[in-house]
């Protein structure tokens, strides 16, 4: 276990400042874990599901905030670790409205870092920023190219952005969350490299469904056929991760086909915007559109399989 | 090297059976190059470039066949390797018609086995076995997941299909091509299993130059974007091997976009022909068509980056 950090100035270390949660579904209450093992103060912790958060809280001996504001005001370093847009955009919420949000006054957001987790579009990232510098706090994007057992022991590959100075004071912090860590430019940097790793993932992933469906209606052995996918041109990472799955049919979540058309959708309105043609990036979004529309979107993102295998659910 | 085959019975072994090549490109050349190398006799050798068979005969000391049928009537085991299913059927035209072909009678077909190599659709592997039963030969399927290099030091990964008894019959002979080396089952099966290697691999190929060009498009350093690909769910055998050349453009050819088109089609009319619906082959068969149609089907596939980068052909 990597010890907490020590400070030898009258500064506060990024380990001796203390540290809120909102979102602590399984990513977010790992990482909250690990800082934990790690020596930092964690002194509260949020969720729109109440219970989690509840039972979070009594596990780490915290408090379990009962609104957003309540969240951020324990704390001085605030991670986010959201679902989507409309859920990042709802929690940075204009506090002039009156809402719960993480920059009310009551809050006291000023001074504050708000580390943002989620995978969501680069636009979303700079306008939280903008939102979080006019009531003087700073935010970090920390895009996550992992999965919850890396959160749980602190290997995760984090792709940030955000500004030089404010990466550069959250470095050791997140280096106890991370075996790899990037400063990858300002802020929407990371949300876009991160938007192209799940969307060449996500093709990659639907590529496999087809060729494995295919080999099945062939009549082919899928266990030799991976065999041999595995020492060819047709290797990849999922093959690895979902190829097995897809055979047999094991689409327990770890990566949701929700939130693979979520990110193919990202990355689909990034090609809009761009002019470019990405025929397989828009046809590997409609897959998994597809897939969630037929009720399938709360299973793993292998379960693209289902639209491809022969007598499955298409 | 490894040693050419012995036997000790009065049957002759396969390192003593004499060997022809019809179709010499970079591919059969290296092959009966590895052969000679390892002590096999290769006794002809054929191309419709005459140039190519001329100086292969010349290197190898060996007979340049002026037909089909003095190719095959100068060997006992014939290898094609051939461009795609209309020279692989024409090379086994029907001896009736009075054509050249591996099947005329004065090739002496009977009792001899032919090794087809080229990547062809099932159907023509069914077509060209029955064609070479009817005259009395025997085939095997040798269809081919590697390159030039690999032929060379006889490290090829072969998959096979034909009667198990040819199989073991040549079985000591190809083991001198192969490090890997399967027998999937009869005619069709290696065609089928092949197809489905290139199909995914072509996707994959497909899927990385839409997340480059689009990388680029935004601004990313294509250097790390490619980095963090490699280190995440991204990852695939195509970014090794084709994702620094689509950000160079240097697309000299190893495989052609013309061959991943051409697989690309055989692919999707096996998934036409199960009745499978499989937008990503579909997706990725029509953009090596377009690179075709553009005139870039020499180029290496590595070219249909030159669809989705701004600026490029597209």
């Amino acid at each position: 276990m990597t010890p907490p950090a020590s400070s030898a100035s009258g500064h506060a270390s990024p380990a001796s400042r203390p540290i809120a949660f909102v979102g602590v579904g399984r990513m977010g209450a790992n990482m909250a874990r690990r800082l934990a093992d790690c020596g930092h103060r964690i002194t509260g912790v949020y969720d729109t599901h109440a219970p989690a958060a509840a039972a979070l809280a009594a596990e780490l001996g915290t408090l379990h905030a009962k609104s957003l504001a309540e969240a951020a005001a324990a704390a001085e370093i605030i991670f986010t670790v959201v679902s989507d847009d409309a859920a990042q955009l709802s929690v940075f919420a204009d506090p002039a409205g009156g809402t719960d949000s993480l920059l009310a006054p009551s809050a006291k957001p000023r001074g504050k870092t708000f580390v943002n987790c989620a995978t969501l579009a680069p636009a979303t990232h700079i306008e939280i920023a903008r939102r979080a510098a006019e009531a003087g706090a700073h935010t970090l994007e920390a895009c996550m190219a992992s999965s919850i057992p890396q959160a749980r022991s602190g290997t995760l590959y984090l792709m940030c952005a955000g500004e030089t100075e404010v990466f550069a004071r959250l470095e050791p912090l997140l280096r106890q969350l991370a075996t790899d860590l990037r400063h990858l430019g300002p802020a929407g940097r990371a949300a876009q490299a991160k938007a192209l790793v799940n969307m060449v993932m996500n093709i990659n992933t639907a590529a496999l469904a087809e060729g494995l469906g295919l080999g099945q209606a062939l009549g082919l052995d899928l266990d030799i056929l991976r065999e041999i996918f595995a020492q060819t041109g047709a290797n990849s990472q999922v093959l690895k991760t979902d190829g097995e799955d897809m055979q047999n049919r094991a689409h327990d979540c770890f990566f949701s086909a929700a939130h693979a058309a979520k990110d193919s959708t990202i990355a689909w309105h990034l090609g809009c915007e761009t002019g470019l043609h990405l025929p397989l990036a828009a046809a590997t979004k409609l897959q998994f559109d597809k897939l969630t529309a037929l009720g399938l979107g709360h299973l793993d993102k292998s379960a693209v399989a289902e639209l491809t295998f022969r007598g499955r659910h298409a």
